[in-house]
Order: structure tokens, then C-alpha cells, then sequence
């Protein structure tokens, strides 16, 4: 693994940017995972039917209906202040020309991209600098003013919209890179554009989105189709700058490798999803771009000899194995039907997506013709074909990345991101197909093999309250029967808050409270997420 | 990468198992980084003069010369309890036979391998089971009794010796595999063995010292040579068991690698020097053992010349570089001198350890020998050797790895443990060679230079007070007006807590102090380490 240091800051950008736009991309605090399925939405394209959506704004007081209809009760609304005139004012001199309260434009911000969660405020703040995120903050929690952090918005979870009147505090103008050290040099331009220039790439497969959705990343500690080889974020974050809900601002943006003086405070905020403070800047270690990237497409027609295969990449491709990805026979239908994408191989039960990534090209195919071998003479694998051109690499790539956007056109979707033992991950998708019968339209599984990560997707024609109660709590009871994770990379946002107890102990949960107390006693920085409302 | 899980219990053994000795391979919570430095103490050797060392036990109230010597005054006495008979009962009835109260056997405990720090306490527990660990706390808890983890005792820091009285909790008994799962299984055996067996390696460095110390290791989050391949263990640490000041149990034992079902509470305890908790069981990722390994020992002129061999090598190398280690000519003049080493190539500057690990022996030949052609070529290696045996590659490697033994035989020995960026690493052992003149003896430097950590030694005939203020504080100042950290991989146990400030703000040092409070209001959990006395 070859590394250098990014340090990226999402401040200090001149001038106020273009104005706020449908989904366009920013930096921050959003679960921006959704990002990485590549959904059309994290590109900057709108999501089926979101543009000719027409909300009737929210009413203070109240969830309104499109949370209710999430078949997880939104709690009641927490005390908070409403925003005064004297509020507006203040946010007015801080953040001229970007304080906005135009409905139009905070409708979408009202909303997540699934149009599943639904939120009311009617204030959006759009800061700058570090301070301006210091000063919003400690002027909210004198005031008892709720803030909803916002990104990308992209999330899956209901995370990052508000549930009430929170003022939304979007972190899209921040958004440079603060400096880039190879051995050494500090550079703000950028992200990918750097990163390309300097013969890096980032740690996450975000290199397609653009990085500016990084602190939102960091935020949810996002996964992706990339943590098979560079690990988790946990590791690859070298440093965070975080604004508190009090307007403390906590600098512990080093770039170095190891510091084992004191406790990792960073870590706090990793995954904390907005609750306890707001990433304003990372710092994070980058791969080398391998110089050689292979991508095969490759049949299986059983779960059984998909895990037989994954055993053996593992031992043959070694070191430069890079994603192992797969999707059902159900998936590629849906991308058949709603996409018009040609299957390149022979039909199978299973497909797999392997991706090399390497420093030497002749070994990495010569690793790849070896492993292909093997797999097809002892029959693991019925068909499949190679890409080692960048233009046929993204066409593989785009049959298991479109996924999500074939599972939009094909009605309703519940969406459930799941960890399991290797073994048991494709038992769920089958058991819950048996289990729901001609109830749902379609059962598909697909997801990262390699991170034991299943995404268990569930269509119906339409929302259907009965379908949810028939998979809720089953999946979650399922999952925690062989000590899953009912949330392995999408957090718990305003969704599975509640559900937090099938992957958790009481004492965890008690302890996460003790912690968010500490760190934001007035609770106004995204309430309603994250904590389970008991216990 | 490729990765397996294991679970590594420290509970559950039957037996007492054999009587207390020195330094025996232990498990937990005491810092162990030394080990990774293969320190003779390490391996079951007592370090040179330490069956001989003679020490009055300490006296109640107050810190033994040996603490004060090391010129960072000791805190007062925290108001703990002092164990009285009743308590003393109490913990025979709990743990009968492993109740210690022998002077000799505590004497080994009280004392720190580098003999600088020395406790006093006349009562050491030695659990079996996380259970019993929880009964410990729960009563030391409510009497207020100081309790000291203490695992291989190891560590550079003072951190795993009491300062005082405190009751020393050793985890040598728990030292069980729990389980192993590849694709699945479950097996409990010793863990070094099992993972040689499977075909597997640690991701840290601690295949030779035996894997028990794994619990110290986390608690103090060891770095290593084998950082800059499989990264850190917060990256590979996948759960934990925990038990609080209270005697709470934290079970968070999972296995998964991905589960963003709220705040990733382990990381608290990794790293925290037993000050927040005490890790009972570990569920750790491991990597496959490399089918083929490479050791090539090169000689550089300057250490400019050493920086740009290391981009040359990252670039030709690239995922199967494992490490990338340094040490000096004046290291090497101390292994010949005191360890009759000889060294293998021509005299240099510098000398550089370069690990390959891969999966297939032919690629990774030729990769070192084109990279090796390359360096030679352009000048920036001037001498060199290569072993692909496992005895040369062990005799290679003994050259980095005992230069710590080698200074133990120099004198005394202050070692600095400092991140720093890459290019400024070595300056700072040319800066204090000039600043410090005829002062010291020798002044060395080594390290992991893939992770821009420099080990810094400084020896003198005897200790000598106005040496170590003369480095002290000017060894923190400098790391830190280059942003480095003045603990990468050691901790800051008892030695280094007043300094955290050089390399925390004041706002992450409070941060961590309310941390402290929330988990262990009563301080009992490993007190006067790691938190700073004031601020």
C-alpha cells in the first residue's frame, strides 16, 4: 500500500460560489454514502421525479406525513427555540447574501433523496469559514436553536435532512483543498484534480463524485468499493478539525502517520453522524494510483461457489485483489429492464466484479490469467470476460455501480445495508424472498463480498405499510441472529435509530449517551438521529 | 491485503498456569511497545542487570527516588484507600492462589524493564476470566483502591508500573484463543501457533514476542514494523471487551468488519494506557502470511539520498513493500561494539531494511531486482544485500531489531519516540547531536521511516540529570515547531504526561479529561498516567 499525505480543508474559499443547486456536491456532515453506489443524485442529475416534486412546506411543530409513512414514529419535538426575527438578523450580518429562506430553495434541502423524510425548516445557513461554523454554533446553543448539518444530502438513513424546523447548516461552500504534501509542498486546488495530477487516488471510491464530499464521508464513516484494500477511514483519517455544538473549535488536523499522545479524540466524530460536532477539515492519508487497474466480470451459479471463489482470489490475486463486489440475477434484470444494459456474459445465479490494482501491469495479468484459470477448470466459474482499458473498465463497473439506480425505476424501495458473516449473506436474501412471498415485487441482494457487506433491497409498486411490517423487524432479527450489523455502512440516522439494540449492547448505547451528552447537553446539533429515542 | 478474522479471547483458561516470573509474555493493557523493538525483556530474557537489581520496596505516601530521578516529578498521591486486611480477604476469596502479597515476586512487578520508574505495591491480582476482572473493579471501585493493568510490562514509558501503592491487575492468566474464523470455524488454541498453522500473520509485528501481549498492544495502540503494509489497529481492531472503573463489562466483540450502528466506542480504549478501561478480549483482522518474503539491507550515504531510495521504492515496490526501516552509522557502531554484529555491507551513513511480502515469489523478485538495479544505478544505494531464505532474512532483520539492545549496553539510555515529517526526522538527531556536544555519549538515531517515525537515543555513562535537561524540554519544542508528535507509537504512561501540550491543544487535553471523569470519576484506573497533571 503506497500512501502520501492529503490535508484537505473545506474552508477558506473566496468569493460566494455558484448558488445553492439541486444535490450539488459539497463537503459535509451529510451521510454521503449513498454516494458510493454511485446513485445518479451524488452526480449532480436529480433523482428520478425530484425536480417535479412540489412539497407543501412543513408546519413547525410536527413530523409531517412523509416521516410518519418511514414506519418508524418520529419522536416528539425537543424544546427547542424557533427562529426569531432577532435570529435572522444575526445570521443575516454573519452570512450576508448566504442566509436563505427562500422556499424554493430550502425545500430541497427539506428532503433526502429517497423523498422518504421530510423535514420543515425554514432556515439555511451557508458558511465559509471554520469560524462562521464556530460562531453559527455557539450563537444556536445559547439560543436553543436545533442544526441540522448538511452535505451532499445523499444519505439513506434520513440522517441528513431535519425531521422539524432545525436550521439547516449546509457546508457546501466549503470546499478546498488546504494543502497536499507528497514528501513535501502545500497546494490548495482541487481535490481530484490534484489528486489525479500527483498520481494519487483517495482511499474511498469517491474519485468519481468528486472529494469534495469527504467530510460528509468522515461524518458517517462511509465504506464503498474500496475498503477491501485500503481499509476504513478509522485507519486512512490522519487528522479532523470539528466544530462543537458549544462553537469550540477542536484542531487535531495533523497530517503524521502515528501519535499516541493521549486518546484519539478523532475518532469520536468519525461515524458520529452530525450528532457531536461538525468536521470542518480532514486530513487523510491517499494510495498511489496503481499504475495497472484489471476489472473482470465473471459468472457463478451458486452463493457456495461465489465464497469458493472469493477463497481463492484472495490466495491467488493477493496483494493487488482491490474490490470483490457482487449482484444477484434479480439486480441484473432490473438493470436488463429499467436500464437497458446488456448483460456481457452468459446468464448466471450470481455475478462477480473482481478489480486488480497494481504497480507492475505484466504481473498483475499474468496474477488475473492464473486466477481465471484456476476458477474456470475447477468450474467455480461458468463465464466471464477482462477489462483492461479504462472505457470497458467503467462499463463493467457501471453494471454493479447502477444498481441503485435500476432499483428506483422499479417502484418503491426498502433499502437495508447489512453486515454478516460471508457465509450467511446471501441466506438472507433467500430467506426474505421465502418470507415475503408475492407480498414484495422484487427481493435483490448485492454489495461488497469482500467487507462481509450485503445490501438487501426489497421493491414494491408502490409504498406499502404492510410490506415494512412484514420486513421489519424480521430483517433485523435475522441479522442479529448470526451478530450482524443491521447498519454496516449507511449509519442509523432518523431511520434505524431505533433499531440500534439488534447490533448493540444497552451498556454501548448507555455509553453513547453519556457522550452525547457531554458533547452537546442541549442536544441541538442534528436531533432526532443516530440515539435511539429508549433505553 | 487479504484479511481473515480471528478472535482472540483472553479469558477462559482453566489452571493457574505457571508461577509468576519476570517479564513472562503477558497479555494486556500494559504499553508493549518495547516489544516491537524485540527487546531481550521481550522474549523471556530479563533485560542486562535485572535478576541482579536489588530494590527497597517502596514506601506508602509517596514516589520512590527512581520516579523523581527521571526528571518529571511524580504527582502527589491521589486519596485513594490502602488495602486493608478486609480488602485483602476479599480478594483472596476471589481469587485464591493468585492473590500475591510476596515481596519478591511484587519487586518484578513494581519496576519497569528500563528499571527508570519504581512502585510500590504489596498486592498483586492475577484474574483469569473477564468476569473476575469485573469483581476486581466493581470493589476497587467502591473502596476507592488505585488499580495498576498491567500486561508484559514492556513498556518506555512508565505506564505499566504503579507510581504508588496501587494494586497491580496482571492479565498474564488470560491469554486464551477464543476463536478463528476464516470462512467460518471456531477453534481455541495458542494464537501464534493457530495463525501459523492457518496461514496467517498478525497485522502488527508480533509474530516473535508471541501474540499474548495483543491486549497491551491495543490498549496502548502499538505501531511497529509491519504499520506502513496493514496499517494501524484502529483500522484492524475489529472489537473489543472491555470492563469499566465500575465493573461495567463493554462487550463490543464483533467480528465484522464494517458496522456503523452508532459511535465507535472501542476506539476510546485503544490507546488509552488502561487509564479509561481494561481490555479483556480482542477480535483482531488478520493477513494472510506472504507467500514469498524478501530482505534487502542497502547502505546510503546521506540521508537525503535514503528519502529519495524511499519514493523509488514506494513507485517500484509499491503493495509489496511491507516495511521500510532505517537505522545510522552510529546504531551500527553500537551493535558491533556491544553485540559483536557484523555488519554485512561496505560502511555508510545510513543503513535501510526493506521487507517485501507478496504473493508470488517471481513477481517479487523481479520487482526487487528492478527496483534494486534502479537505486544502484542512479547512485542512491551504495552497497547492499539481499536474503529470500528465512534464516539470512531473520539475520538481516536482528540488525534493525536489536539496536535497542544494543544501547541498553551503552548506558543509560533516554529514548524519544517522535513523529515527525519525513524529511525532517533525521535533522533532528544532527540538531541534537550539535546541541548536546560532549554532554551525551551517543546520540542515535532509527526507526520506521515508512511511517516518519524516528527512534531517538541519547546515552550517557551514567544518569546524568543535567543531560536530560539539557534535552528536555528542547526535544519537544523542536518535534513540535514541525507539527511532529512527541509520542508515535509509546504512549505518554507516567514520563510523558506533563508534555501532551507539545502536541495536543488545550481543548483536546480538556476533552480528554472529561472523557477520563465520565468513565472513571474515582481515577482509579491506572492513575498519574497519561493525562497531564495540570491543564
Amino acid at each position: 500500500m503506497l500512501w502520501t499525505d492529503l490535508m484537505m480543508g473545506l474552508n477558506r474559499l473566496r468569493g460566494l460560489g455558484p448558488p445553492a443547486t439541486l444535490w450539488r456536491l459539497c463537503l459535509q456532515c451529510s451521510p454521503a454514502v449513498a454516494m458510493l453506489d454511485r446513485v445518479p443524485s451524488a452526480l449532480g442529475v436529480p433523482p428520478l421525479g425530484l425536480v417535479a416534486l412540489r412539497l407543501s412546506r412543513g408546519i413547525h411543530g410536527r413530523g409531517d406525513q412523509t416521516n410518519h409513512a418511514a414506519g418508524n414514529r418520529v419522536p416528539c419535538r425537543f424544546p427547542f427555540s424557533r427562529v426569531s426575527k432577532q435570529d435572522l438578523a444575526f445570521f443575516e450580518n454573519l452570512l450576508p447574501g448566504r442566509t436563505i429562506v427562500d422556499p424554493d430553495v430550502l425545500m430541497t434541502h427539506n428532503v433526502d433523496w429517497m423523498k422518504s423524510v421530510r423535514g420543515s425548516s425554514e432556515l439555511l445557513l451557508r458558511p465559509q469559514t471554520t469560524e462562521e461554523v464556530s460562531k453559527i454554533l455557539k450563537y444556536c446553543c445559547e439560543r436553543r436553536l436545533a442544526v441540522n448539518p448538511q452535505g451532499g444530502n445523499t444519505g439513506l438513513v434520513g440522517g441528513s435532512v431535519p425531521v422539524y424546523d432545525e436550521i439547516i447548516l449546509s457546508t457546501s461552500l466549503m470546499n478546498q483543498i488546504l494543502s497536499f504534501d507528497q514528501v513535501s509542498g502545500c497546494v490548495l486546488e482541487n481535490l481530484s484534480n490534484y489528486l489525479e495530477e500527483r498520481d494519487f487516488i483517495m482511499p474511498l471510491d469517491l474519485g468519481a463524485k468528486g472529494s469534495c464530499q469527504i467530510g460528509g464521508n468522515v461524518a458517517t464513516n462511509a465504506g464503498g468499493l474500496r475498503l477491501l484494500r485500503y481499509g476504513s477511514l478509522r485507519g486512512t483519517v490522519l487528522g479532523l478539525e470539528v466544530v462543537l455544538a458549544s462553537g469550540k473549535i477542536l484542531n487535531f488536523l495533523t497530517a503524521l502517520r502515528k501519535d499516541n499522545t493521549g486518546y484519539d479524540l478523532k475518532q469520536l466524530f468519525i461515524g458520529s453522524e452530525g450528532t457531536l460536532g461538525i468536521i470542518t477539515a480532514v486530513s487523510i492519508l491517499c494510495p498511489r494510483r496503481p499504475r495497472a487497474v484489471n476489472v473482470a466480470f465473471l459468472g457463478c451459479s451458486s452463493y457456495k461457489k461465489l465464497l469458493e471463489t472469493f477463497q481463492c482470489c484472495r490466495g491467488m490475486l493477493g496483494e493487488i485483489l482491490s474490490a470483490f463486489e457482487f449482484l444477484d440475477s434479480a439486480c441484473m434484470k432490473l438493470l436488463e429492464k429499467h436500464l437497458k444494459l446488456i448483460n456481457p456474459i452468459a446468464e448466471n445465479s450470481f455475478y462477480i466484479v473482481i478489480e486488480t490494482a497494481g504497480s507492475n501491469a505484466d504481473h498483475d495479468k499474468e496474477k488475473l490469467h492464473n486466477f481465471l484459470e484456476a476458477v474456470m477448470a475447477s468450474f467455480l466459474v461458468t463465464d466471464g470476460t477482462v477489462a483492461t482499458e479504462d472505457a470497458k473498465i467503467k462499463a463493467l463497473w457501471s453494471i454493479r455501480e447502477r444498481v441503485t439506480e435500476a432499483l428506483t425505476h422499479d417502484g418503491y424501495t426498502y433499502k437495508y445495508d447489512i453486515s454478516l458473516p460471508l457465509e450467511k449473506i446471501y441466506q438472507l436474501v433467500e430467506d426474505m424472498r421465502e418470507y415475503l412471498g408475492d407480498k414484495a415485487k422484487n427481493v435483490v441482494g448485492y454489495g461488497h463480498v469482500g467487507d462481509g457487506n450485503l445490501h438487501l433491497n426489497i421493491t414494491s409498486h408502490s409504498k406499502d405499510q404492510a410490506l415494512q411490517e412484514a420486513i421489519e423487524p424480521y430483517v433485523y432479527e435475522w441479522t442479529a441472529r448470526y451478530r450482524g450489523s443491521i447498519s454496516a455502512e449507511h449509519g442509523l440516522g432518523l431511520k434505524k435509530r431505533n433499531y440500534i439494540h439488534f447490533s448493540k449492547h444497552p451498556e454501548a448505547v448507555a455509553l453513547m449517551k453519556d457522550i452525547k451528552h457531554m458533547l452537546d447537553p442541549h442536544r441541538i446539533l442534528n436531533p432526532y438521529k443516530t440515539l435511539p429515542d429508549q433505553g
